[in-house]
């Protein structure tokens, strides 16, 4: 591996262990300040989030002081390297709000706007999911090992994920309710969980909508780095959010394209 | 303490120990075998459950072999003692297939068939929640603590969880969704950790339908134990199971009741 690739898996790891030390305090806690950062529905913006992404900022300032910064909490810091971090360090502030363990860090080093290394983290389990640069692995409670996605399987025996059943627009929601009817089983509520699910071979679809780049470029290149396929729902690019779909294989990738590009 | 109430919660929490000790082998194996033991529906069966049954019973079997024993996968043992465990060795079965860290391992203790102490225990996690005689506390990765419900809230203000937004008949549904229209939040898929949740002191409501005895009777004694109310959807017994609401506070039960009861 060269040296500078090297350099970029070390600090991810030392970013998200910043946040990491960072959330915990907070997790949990009885009286938990919160605020409403949109007048027109529910998103809490926790004490966490903040000192979560001023610690993980620090980090990369202080080893990395060239690259630039996109966080969901502090905007955009440009950078010279053409090396962009990408956080966010609660992916999932609802779940986090409500002490589920299935909130995420994301961490994501991005060159010209792709993500090339991604890590997931679930600070309370002690489980975190990285990927790229060849790499592909994890370590939580029962250890470490390698990432591999299940791999192809036909939709009616494929399980999909999504976090909320009230998905996106109501047209989004159609798209995806249509898919739900074909597969297996469908389960809620995972938040940024269900991308590492996926890219450790537990589940086959995840499908999501009104993602932006910071919630989508770490899971990506973990499930890239694993074997799996991340597209918006046309089949294109998805690494600047927006609808989303995560496949385990190419099988249940093409049949629920099929019908999610042609949600208007 | 007396001799006979300590003697029951030191047998509950054997009987925890060794199903997880027979669980985690066979969590997020690639091969795990499952089959399908409702044919009408998907309600996988793993090695993993009965292998855990066969581990509680044994400890059972060996430490109190006056009590009777029901459990979900091999029925009734009827006891002599009064005492009858009630045993879920995996709650949550679809979560557990899916990899995700929110199924539970249930343990109870009923006396004339109303339960006196229970346990949720999340093997992967390291979580277990338990209360009665006294007792409410849970241990878990950031040590151990008492439980506490949050006590009275408004609908407005409250969050409500439940496994499936699909809940139970289509009656049974339409009553749900109609809490759910008024609560702050509505979350899913948290198979039984959500009653932990809710003892923990962390969410308001948990609603359910189709439960089964040995499905409800260890978080209804941890939610009462932590000063939380668990009744049927009239506001009676809860422990044969059925259609159930949890409740942090006297305040967001009545007022979910009175929505619920009316469903046919």
């Amino acid at each position: 591996m060269a040296t500078q690739d090297a350099a970029i898996i070390e600090t991810a790891h030392a970013t998200a262990d910043a946040a990491r030390r960072a959330i915990l305090p907070y997790f949990r806690r009885a009286d938990l300040a919160t605020e409403n950062k949109d007048a027109s529905g529910f998103d809490p913006v926790t004490e966490a989030d903040r000192a979560a992404e001023q610690a993980m900022r620090a980090v990369l300032q202080q080893r990395r002081p060239g690259d630039g910064i996109i966080g969901e909490e502090f905007g955009n810091t440009p950078g010279q390297s053409g090396i962009t971090w990408v956080l966010d360090p609660i992916d999932g502030t609802r779940g986090f709000m409500s002490g589920t363990p299935t909130w995420g860090v994301l961490v994501a080093a991005a060159r010209d706007g792709v993500p090339i290394f991604g890590i997931v983290d679930q600070p309370y389990i002690g489980e975190r999911f990285w990927g790229g640069f060849g790499q592909a692995a994890m370590h939580g409670p029962m250890g470490a090992r390698d990432l591999a996605v299940r791999g192809d399987r036909p939709l009616d025996q494929s399980v999909l994920f999504t976090t909320f059943p009230e998905l996106g627009t109501t047209r989004e929601a159609a798209a995806f309710a249509e898919v739900a009817r074909l597969v297996k089983l469908t389960r809620y509520g995972m938040d940024c969980y269900a991308y590492a699910l996926l890219a450790a071979g537990q589940i086959d679809l995840v499908i999501e909508a009104g993602l932006s780049n910071y919630d989508i470029q770490a899971p990506m290149a973990v499930i890239e780095a694993a074997g799996g396929i991340v597209t918006n729902w046309q089949g294109g690019p998805a690494h600047q959010g927006g609808r989303v779909i995560a496949a385990a294989g190419r099988q249940q990738h093409d049949a629920a394209l099929a019908i999610l590009s042609r949600a208007p």
